[in-house]
């Protein structure tokens, strides 16, 4: 197959402080479809026209943050065999049972060297986008409650060991490095833009001292102008806005950041352009990355270099 | 690699009456960028945000069409690979040398049995879109010269014997079925969608009884807006448009076709969504196919099913 | 005052076969606000961002069209001496009284050369757009509820004489002329678009030989991403349409065009320019109306010229 | 006539640091139309969608700051009735000679209790926006050359006693309050943004002690998208940036706010909503002002507040 291997970023799980508040959030502001609850307590939800069971899940806990970032991979041979890749590369991996995570096969977990869990998985139940598969329409009444991002795009790391990791996903699962900032010393990278597919990034990760950080998860509009209907519905719910409307250099893409009630910051983003495995990356400079975040200001935000969960 | 095999529509050769006013016609009108023309005389064009030499080819002839629509695979070994695969599964191939398209490797041609000729080929040169690598902007001048597509998104052909082309996709060059429509039988499919990445369409075909028909090639906006400004320069350029714009039920994506001066119809397109091959195919009815064509009007305009080149 | 006189578009009374289809399709379908229903059975909204009490009344008949057109003038005084003004000029007036159409004041009532009914008033209860006048949000859940224009923007009419219309328009009530369509002759105009305001036409008319009939009742949509969905919904709602999603050569405008239930068409319009009194009016050659219709297209559809209502 | 009197922003005359260098900004970035320059040295700008000779001069000074705004009227008996009006409510006015500005009749010039000089005209001539009166297009190649607004929209001066200069404004010069913020007291106007149209401001002033100081002038875009555009083009030129992008409270428009080489604050301007005068005034409170000036972020930014020239 031409997509084959890791296919999308799958599900995040994110810790918030107080379930039922961040339950409320996630529904009726960003907007997104609760989809099940478990018997650990966990709350399950997706954007609107993802068509598997979940893509976000919510764990209550005294600490906001991530507890792992899954990707779907194409079937279960593949899944094995990446999982046979990890293990040959030496990272152990161990296995979570199907049904751990609602409707969702087995998934195979390993945590990389910024700290990070990463889980791959071949199956979840596919329960459709509330659009029929016979004629379908280009939206239902989903995508217009709250913001309504249409899928659940990529994420931001932070975390030590970047190039680690980066060889970790460009050489046993196959992603390729689309953008980059260079550290201070001109040759590091401080920060690094992966994608499995034509996407600007399936994955971003930055250089940090403390392990396992979450700066955040972005889920994807559909036009600048849903961008500002994004920032409209915070402004109106009074959630704290970080950084946007705005438009990043690095991938093109348009943004807003924002926080959710526990403090993980999440993004609304769209636009970028689609590269492929066979481009030259692109590169920031360290003295001007203030343009690759904040394209119209230059202005490197101080928040998104040290505020994290 | 996540994504390997057949990357993206690559290259298309269309036959034109009078080069000049054809060349005129790309680079003034549609915006495209020329790049180099070779002793056979055709011209070469990129859109501005394409990185390689050239992926709209312009030859002159009696005759408007196509004369061939080309594939970028990941490597030569993927190439040499899949020409492997097409041999075994029983479609002879021909290679054609290094340099017979200017800054082009070794193509491998087949002739698909709706009578097309299909290319596959790996190596380009990556000549860049204008922006530097080191801190690139957004755009640049190009794109806005003329209508100023981003790149060639995908074609729609017209022939016989779809089904067996669809085999050869699916079975042999790891595309994957996106969208269809059905006949009138309510069981075979009169037209498909097929992706080999996670756009809505790579390529699609329309069974047809004359073969080796062009229905149109498709150059890639960025907005709703951007066809619109589309539109008007097609207007004042006395462009003749087909249909549009409109938004298609089929893929979702928003739309006008026009034809260039020789009668090959074009596609200035943007959006739709984003599939995955693990994604349950979407179907249109053969009755409903008008609203697949043009949602808001649900109209199955009689040129589309009948005018090709 | 700077702007005096006429102010703008107050109300169209619009008669509709049956009354309930109707309310359900102006209600959900274009998603005017529902305000009240008189004692005649007639049934009244108003657009979510309109703060007077009505602008569209239906009124149930065995036979479509428009009652009457209102605009809205500064005050009672002004009221009076445009009354007044008229009578001068020989054209007979009379008052409908308070509270003949609900929340509205005294009307002033006289027939066109054209045959349409024409009102003034001055007074109409307002009600508010939903939204507070202290530190107010710039929408509500109303301007996502159906099409959900944000005002009743103008009217075309068709009958005969626009000569002398314009002249009660311009030399008698203020307006001015934006832009006209030539006749054939090259000289005479075929259709006139006025303005009151800044806008390019508060309302316009076409010569036709038949009295009083309605073109369409135009409504303001916020951008051309709006426009393209009020077409999906209008296809959500197998709603027929006439022309569009495009932009008029007229005005600049875009916009669809679809009818009602009944068979009155409307339109779902945005953008155009900020014409003002001093500016020179724009003109249209009889040959080229087609691009002033639908720009991209350059195509003078023929139900444009002669369906009406 | 309804639209009468004062029609709108006629032009601003801005003082320059260095002459050449604000040329070049305004003509290369912001994409003004040079129209001419004076045996003043003063160079005049429109904006290419404007049809008036000139709506933004430049005049060389070693301060920056607004040397006169000026309103276009209906016609000189407008102009000479306004005069008297002025004069009749205690404002003293002088004449400056036609010919005094370029293209540009009589004017009648008079001081604000602000501090800022205000200016009336009722002539200036008609060049055109490039695009022909006979069968125009909706755009030309201008209108994409930089940043490129269509028109002045309208200033934001600084200065005291803006009680003072409200009465005047709508006592005399026939604006009308739209919305305005109130001072810490709850009672007093902190800021008023005033209409002589059905723009949501043609004028706005804020309370600040220090006497005529230029807080903006603004420049309409047409969409979202074009502000995004301008936001990209500052960047590529390194204009510093203040605000934006992002939504107003205050009037719904969109914008961003930077700085023109000579520490002048320009604003690029979309949206917003269609007030008349029989409206409510919309107010914002002081405590709430954040959200008025930036509405997803809900902030206050210190620059708006103090930064003038």
């Amino acid at each position: 197959m031409a997509m084959t291997g890791v296919l999308r970023p799958g599900h995040a799980q994110v810790r918030v402080l107080e379930l039922e508040k961040a339950v409320t959030f996630y529904r009726d502001v960003l907007g997104l479809v609760e989809t099940g609850r478990d018997d650990q307590g966990r709350v399950y939800f997706k954007c609107w026209d993802e068509r598997d069971h979940n893509s976000y899940i919510l764990r209550e806990s005294d600490q906001a943050g991530l507890d792992f970032f899954g990707f779907k991979v194409l079937d279960e041979a593949t899944l094995d065999q990446l999982e046979k890749d990890l293990n040959e590369y030496g990272i152990k991996t161990r296995r979570l049972p199907a049904g751990d995570l609602l409707e969702t096969g087995e998934r195979v977990r390993f945590t990389l060297p910024s700290g990070h869990d990463i889980e791959l998985y071949a199956t979840k139940t596919a329960v459709g986008n509330g659009i029929p598969a016979i004629n379908p329409g280009p939206w239902c009444a989903d995508s217009e409650r709250g913001i309504a991002p249409v899928r659940l795009d990529h994420t931001l790391l932070y975390g030590p060991n970047i190039a680690e990791v980066k060889k970790i996903f460009v050489d046993v699962l196959g992603f390729y490095l689309v953008e980059r900032v260079l550290g201070e010393d001109g040759d590091s990278e401080a920060a690094i833009w992966l994608s499995c597919s034509h996407k600007v990034h399936d994955i971003a990760i930055a250089e940090y001292p403390e392990p396992g950080k979450l700066h955040h998860c972005s889920f994807l509009m559909e036009s600048w102008e849903r961008v500002l209907r994004a920032g409209d519905i915070m402004s109106m719910n009074e959630v704290p806005v970080d950084i946007g409307p705005t438009r990043h250099g690095v991938t093109r893409g348009c943004t807003i950041y924002a926080w959710d009630p526990s403090g993980n910051r999440f993004e609304t983003f769209m636009g970028g352009y689609q590269p492929y495995p066979d481009y030259e990356p692109l590169t920031w400079t360290f003295d001007n990355f203030g343009q690759g975040l904040d394209y119209p200001q230059r202005k490197l935000h101080e928040t998104f270099l040290t505020v994290v969960s």
